[in-house]
């Protein structure tokens, strides 16, 4: 039933403006992408270090060693651990000392080290950044500690039910998909990693071709080669250029949750997490868009009017008129061949099956009749300003860079994303929500279940 | 035991640069306060109105009613239901449809009903804000729904552990004072709240003399006072002036809080939460400084180096050298009349009393020897590199003006303010140390505390 799909992936070119814009990209002959984007104005730039790899290609080019899920995330902890001439003090000193906001974060499709920090303080983010990525010593006592650290994370992880239910409803909708599983492993598999696993991780994955540095604000595009050539100890004779060929991802693909089924729409599938606990957690949906598909624009605006605000369809329904919830909301989440759609709100146990009625009745009616003409406008207006206000700051700015060069390999100023918006039709809208309604649907609810009339079916 | 002190407060001259700078004061006959702060290059601004009546003032002017405990925040719910000309949904969809990032808080001190919004949109928010704070209808049906949002507020901080943690240390280190209340009240008095508490709530408290408007951002202070004015229906021919008298807070002090006690260190007192868990949430701390303590500069870098960063004594010593938590860090909390400092970490059970243990030695090294050279240097860049950082969001600054005006009455611009910092000398750190650890300790630990050595004690 599952089928890998023929590399490389058929990526649109490159949306980025490269001429005289303020978004530049250049390609190193390793294979190196930096990409920068200069806002005027800035005191201070948000940079970041992006592997473009993640939980979800784990063990795909290695075979079946359980100690090695949860080994990029792993990784990502022991970068900060030292290198030869750094050790994980003198890196943790170096960002505190300029008082940089800095983190790593592992995705399922990829990493990132980043950190923001004042102007002058750039060239020494990058440095530091640098070292940590290209040369870690992975040193065994502090893998061993650094054990100790993941294990408590994902127990910190257990004892937040909403956590819980996000990572359960992966699970859930993906199936055995390699995008299903939690990021950081279980307790199990990070009892059983060994350093060999990290490490044959660290150099198989971790070389130029997978690397995307990205920054924004207060940054000098041509500066910022020279740091980073000089960062990654890079010969200066090899020159930059400006490829517009995206780069594809070094990965195995598999489609079978790409396309929505169109099926009959049929009772939800239940499963059940039961804990003690005031709310159930609840998570409600289907497989949803990957992240290039066409819909998306649609998508974004259904998902907008259904539960996207204070005034969306889910929060009026589930929390104004009827006080059931503090929080409920829809969401899609996108990877490059798959993704989900999902509803989530927190109610009470005895509330739980009321609330999962009301929340596929709301779309269903989207899907039966569309929404309005104000809705239509609403969406839009929140969609224009939500993204003025996020682009703003130079982390979603930078973000953006680096997911567009990992991901779809587009990237849309504000007008014409806007204008993607506008171009969708009613029945784009009502369209995306019919598939969405008529496809199979999960329910995963996390809590004190014993109080609730839902069980767990399959 | 308990002395309230007299009114008022004993505020400093404000120290709001109003010379051509870019921090404007205007305060209206009325007693309303505006203050701006222009951002040269911004293309949006964050708005908020702000009362100052927070969850600590509940009560006081008449007497014990139980429903009144969480009346603030459930008032504060309320506002978002309608007003004569404007509908909850009119609220809700005004915000939504200019993609306005909004929302309200209720602080032990405070409540704040702010958006940030794209420049043109700044003019819609002033008017549906003004509009919420002065001419709530109260609605008596909205009151019931409302009272279930609520319910579910607290059901939702009750499932959060680390939220009860906070909570409970609050509790237990405050003791009977109103700062140690929890600002929402609970189940009981949210089930007994009749509408005519929190209508009386609002009619006693909410008056211009104790709101405070503020903006930073792309703002034009006189465009500003213009657009209130008209927004709350004042008189045009009233005019503001630039008094800069601070305006009293009306609140009863208690002081009993506000000076460390400086009693031999003893044990402990541990206050136990069973809740099954993964994690033990630990707070461990004691009183702390009032707002306007001078000894804050020296608090803010003994807490830097302590507890404020990645190469903090405690990250170090929990999570690095031993791999016993994932977050380990120190705070202050500082009030008009009293405060509180903690040490918090997240741990596995087994491990919870040596992280007790572990974090009061850190507080006692430092009590002991003061910090090294290097450290204090670190701090002040630390201190001077994030405070620069978090000055370029509009929202806090507009959050520290109103702060600032409901507060100690003290605004001081980046440079002034690392001025005080580096005034400090290694005594002055050494000594808030030495206060801290020699006061009487609390330990909180919520979480399964029977795989633990801890129990509480009285």
């Amino acid at each position: 039933m599952l089928e890998p799909i023929a590399l490389p992936l058929d990526l649109p070119e490159l949306a980025v403006d490269l001429s005289g814009g303020l978004v530049r990209r250049s390609v190193h002959p390793s294979g190196l992408r930096v990409l920068t984007e200069f806002m005027p104005g800035a005191r201070s730039a948000a940079i970041g270090f992006w592997v473009g790899v993640g939980s979800r290609d784990e063990q795909s080019e290695r075979g079946d060693a359980p100690g090695s899920l949860g080994s990029t995330h792993f990784l990502e902890h022991l970068l900060f651990k030292g290198t030869p001439t750094r050790d994980a003090y003198s890196i943790a000193t170096s960002f505190d000392r300029i008082g940089a906001e800095h983190n790593a974060l592992t995705a399922k499709e990829y990493t990132c080290y980043y950190a923001k920090v004042r102007d002058a303080d750039l060239e020494g983010a990058v440095t530091v950044l640098a070292d940590m990525v290209a040369n870690s010593v992975l040193d065994p006592e502090e893998f061993e500690n650094e054990r100790g650290v993941i294990l408590e994370e994902i127990a910190m992880a257990a004892d937040d039910l909403t956590d819980v239910a996000n990572e359960r409803f992966f699970e859930e909708v993906m199936g055995d998909h390699p995008l299903g599983r939690p990021i950081g492993g279980s307790p199990e598999t990070i009892n059983q990693a060994q350093r060999g696993d990290v490490d044959r991780h660290y150099r198989d994955q971790y070389d130029p071709s997978t690397l995307v540095v990205t920054a924004a604000g207060a940054v000098d595009h041509d500066k910022l080669l020279e740091q980073v050539l000089t960062a990654l100890n890079f010969s200066p004779e090899e020159r930059w250029h400006t490829d517009r060929t995206a780069t594809p991802v070094r990965r195995e693909l598999r489609t079978d949750l790409t396309a929505i089924p169109h099926r009959d729409s049929e009772a939800a599938r239940v499963a059940v997490t039961e804990r003690p606990s005031e709310q159930i957690n609840l998570m409600i949906g289907t497989p949803g868009l990957r992240s290039g598909d066409p819909r998306r624009f649609a998508f974004g605006i259904m998902n907008a009017v259904l539960g996207g605000g204070m005034s969306s369809r889910l929060f009026q329904e589930i929390r104004e008129k009827r006080g059931l919830a503090y929080t409920a909301y829809s969401f899609g989440a996108s990877y490059s061949d798959a993704g989900l759609f999902g509803m989530y709100a927190g109610t009470a146990p005895e509330k739980a099956a009321e609330v999962v009625e009301l929340s596929r009745i709301e779309l269903q009616k989207i899907a039966d009749s569309g929404i309005t003409e104000e809705e239509h406008e609403r969406a839009l207006g929140q969609i224009a300003g939500s993204t003025a206000l996020a682009l703003e700051d130079s982390d979603t700015r930078m973000g953006r860079l680096a997911r567009s060069e990992l991901g779809s390999g587009e990237l849309f100023d504000l007008d014409t994303s806007l204008e993607r918006f506008r171009a969708v039709t009613a029945e784009d809208i009502r369209s995306i929500a019919a598939e969405l309604a008529a496809a199979p649907t999960t329910v995963v609810a996390v809590g004190d279940t014993s109080r609730s009339t839902l069980s767990a079916t399959e």
